[in-house]
């Protein structure tokens, strides 16, 4: 474990979880023909200025009697390790001239009784804690703001990586929040088990930020989101510690764990959860279909998630990202594949990627005969199991592929929704031509990743020229478009904020569309109980 | 529709929900001998003494300004008709000497704009309110408290019984609160649709109550909880009215709607609910299986449930369930069956009922065809489609058996909660052995009907002589020591103190104990700011 992380951790994803991507020549040459020429950016700054710790030495003292002097850091190096997120605007700020906000100092305990003295000793101070995981928030959550705080912390969880209990009846499993998922995945694999929590920041990202977070994995429909696995969870709040969770399903009032799942560090610091697992998959297969036109492919994959038999990876990319994926991955498959469906009447194609885990292949076989029937029905062109294992071998390269854009002038960013089935044409539409709006002629890509029987998610990627003199304000309003047309609607958004993101600062402006000035109110109330000097994470998410 | 209640419709189940059901000779001579000789009961009273309505005129006057006058009901015999719920104690005041509480009025609004209006001249005469649907609780969740306000009154939401719409592609329908389980289903039957929520209470119980309380129903395994179908909710409040639920999953902060959910009349009325619904089955199937033995029944169920191939309803009685419910029915079957399962080396029979739904028989031969690979290794022995359409037949009969039971002197109550696969043992003895400490050695059935695959509810129907003396007091104590024992536990309960009959007054002293004073003090915020006078169901669920 490395404790003093280098300077450059936080710069880009590529440093960190493996090695860069580069864009094949041909796919370069492409993306300047659809979105225009563009001016390389400057590289990443090795010279970031940070400005001075406003922790006192009294308070310094106080958390290095708890933690220990050495896991007390304020070295500008330390500090801006722990700086912001991986959004866009996150990684933008890293190239352009100008101080990068960064947290007074960073404090690392080694288990949840020193994460809950670490609180004690902020609440005398009048400190604000920035709980902080994998740092891979792309909304703002791991910004170290004050708001109104003398000064703030970032609470580094990393120390808190152990894997606490097996409980392989009940197949119930304890991680402390800082373990990694790579890492979750390999403490459970030597008992048989498996979470099956695959996002995109998978490499990073820690258990206790999925849960801060509602994150959802890519393989989601088979395993539940990870509120889903959420058994049990234990906090640290600066009115005490909190334990909530002993049955499965209970009616014993209202399901407070649902409260703490997605408090995004404002409600207490999660420092253990406690999760359903399963039988490591013994067969994986993964296998790439095509359907001609997003409705027609939009209503299979409704048809799967509403008979109940969505593959565990279930996810259909739109037209253009069908199209750009294939260009973007450069080399010579693509064409022969645009050929091939062109051959075979294919006039819109839209990739579905669906993965099974399973037991034994004869169990998988047996789970893909009545997809493969709605398949059939819906004359969709199998481009075999080469075009499923070629996603599932790329699916954590988006974060790192980003690096390689950036540095070549390009404005490249995601953003994600839900609603339900009757609303997500018109939501997919009214995101598009927000952003349109926006950026002129963007290129848009969409994708379902995420489907339930009632409603799925959208996930945009958009990717366009790089304003050369206003990056930031270019993307900021592109955003705001966006964000505004999903909060439309007449007695409701048309979509929610965020289905898998979380709130952050970016989204907080739109959260009382959402759930109600009541429901802030709520929110806020649920604070006064457990934070009533409003330490957790200020600025975020609930707002006195 | 009645909306003037009858002076006896809170008496007992029977006079409203149908035929009352008579024991057989046999099986009351059975139980006479299990638990030794009865005192028969004083009938139900035909002149309950009520106390005068507490409220004021001037109060009075402005409901009916927002209602309508005949819709605000003050005489004594309909105040008595929504007093209290079902439970034992409740059934056993009726038929027992002394006042029976009962609200100050019956306000009846029309509409969720009316019950908005109530509301807000409930806060300015500082009257406490509590909803009502179907009064069918069993741990004092509709009992009109005052709780310290000078008046208070019952909302009857009957008449909020409309299917307000329909979307099929997105398969949600909004029904409002006050919709009757039964006709909820015809009203969604005229669309194809069926909910598949069939709880015990399923003759009277409500929408909005299905939500207030967490209610699961004996299909869960196969429709999920109620609180899995509930997609939005629209509430009044004190504070004004409260909409959530945008998408079918979302991760902008904390489901607000697993607040509501649950919230017994505390946080809001519910008004209105969007709820999941699915194409009504074309065929169902119902069959009995009978396992030797708890332990290894037990380990089949929780099988199941791994391995996620449950049937729709799945239900496992204990040894002791089994017997009694054969020797209850009376007739020579029962003792036929029990002939065959000596026979076949069946030492200790435990009944396993699994009931499919499905679009075709193909459909749930298909799905049987994993589940009868795992009851052939477990030595299952088949009883047959008949024992399976039995216990369909009589599934909703427990609530009427009740009154013969009482006739005949026999205090009979039910009492359920939930834990981890890994504890279900210590559960189930800790109970029994706290209900024989109490009640010498009475008659205790155990079902499990909702399993996961994390664990599994446990549910308990106690029958023994009644105390001539004291009747209240021993069913009190034996209550208390059943709840004592599902609270204990080192650092977290055995087992929650309700999986789905909710908190009411009964459980409300053990609710702390599972979720924290800091969950209660979590629960008290959220309710200042919703219901910042406290006139929302008063003493119950959040004590401040």
């Amino acid at each position: 474990m490395t404790i003093i992380a280098d300077h450059h951790v936080r710069g880009s994803w590529t440093e960190q979880a493996g090695a860069a991507v580069q864009l094949p020549p041909k796919a370069l040459a492409w993306l300047n023909e659809r979105v225009g020429e563009t001016v390389p950016s400057a590289p990443i700054r090795s010279d970031a200025e940070v400005p001075g710790s406003l922790l006192t030495e009294a308070a310094a003292v106080e958390l290095a009697g708890v933690v220990g002097e050495r896991y007390v850091l304020r070295a500008p190096a330390d500090r801006l390790a722990r700086t912001g997120g991986l959004s866009y605007l996150d990684l933008l700020s890293r190239r352009l001239p100008g101080e990068l906000p960064a947290p007074d100092a960073v404090v690392l305990p080694a288990d949840p009784d020193e994460v809950q003295a670490v609180l004690e000793v902020c609440v005398r101070h009048d400190v604000g804690v920035v709980p902080f995981g994998g740092g891979t928030s792309v909304v703002g959550g791991v910004r170290a703001l004050r708001g109104g705080k003398p000064a703030v912390i970032v609470l580094d969880l990393a120390r808190l990586d152990r894997l606490v209990s097996v409980d392989p009846e009940s197949r119930i499993a304890v991680l402390q929040a800082g373990v990694r998922a790579p890492h979750a995945e390999e403490l459970l694999a030597e008992h048989g088990f498996t979470l099956g929590h695959v996002p995109q920041s998978f490499e990073r990202a820690t258990i206790g930020g999925f849960a801060a977070t509602r994150s959802a994995g890519q393989a989601s429909s088979g395993y539940g989101r990870f509120e889903d696995m959420v058994a049990g969870v234990r906090l640290a709040t600066p009115a005490g510690p909190w334990r909530l969770g002993v049955a499965p399903a209970s009616a014993a009032g209202p399901d407070l764990r649902q409260l703490a799942v997605g408090s995004e560090g404002t409600l207490g610091v999660i420092t253990e959860v406690a999760l359903r697992v399963r039988p490591r998959p013994v067969v994986e297969r993964y296998h790439g279909y095509v359907l001609d036109g997003w409705e027609r492919a939009q209503d299979v994959v409704r048809e799967l998630a509403q008979n109940r038999i969505l593959a565990d990876v279930t996810r259909l990319s739109d037209e253009d990202e069908t199209d750009g994926s294939l260009r973007l991955s450069g080399g010579w498959k693509a064409a022969v594949v645009r050929r091939y469906l062109r051959r075979r009447g294919v006039a819109r194609p839209c990739l579905l990627v669906l993965g099974w885990h399973g037991g034994s292949p004869r169990e998988i076989a047996l789970r893909r005969v009545a997809v493969l029937r709605v398949l059939r029905r819906a004359r969709a062109v199998s481009l075999g199991r080469a075009a499923g294992e070629s996603w599932r071998h790329g699916r954590f390269a988006g974060p790192r592929q980003r690096d390689a854009l950036l540095d070549h002038g390009i404005c490249v960013e995601t953003l994600e929704t839900a609603t339900t089935w009757s609303r997500l044409g018109e939501l997919r539409a009214a995101v598009r031509s927000a952003l349109a709006g926006a950026l002129g002629d963007p290129l848009v890509l969409c994708h379902i990743s995420h489907a339930y029987e009632t409603g799925a998610s959208l996930y945009f990627t958009v990717l366009t020229a790089r304003d050369a003199t206003d990056p930031v304000g270019q993307w900021q309003r592109a955003k705001e478009a966006a964000c505004a047309a999903i909060s439309s609607g007449s007695d409701r958004p048309l979509g929610t904020i965020s289905h898998h993101h979380a709130v952050g600062t970016d989204h907080a402006p739109y959260l009382a569309a959402e759930i109600g000035e009541l429901g802030m109110r709520v929110l806020a109330g649920a604070k006064d109980a457990v934070d009533p000097t409003g330490i957790l994470n200020p600025g975020k998410l609930i707002t006195r």
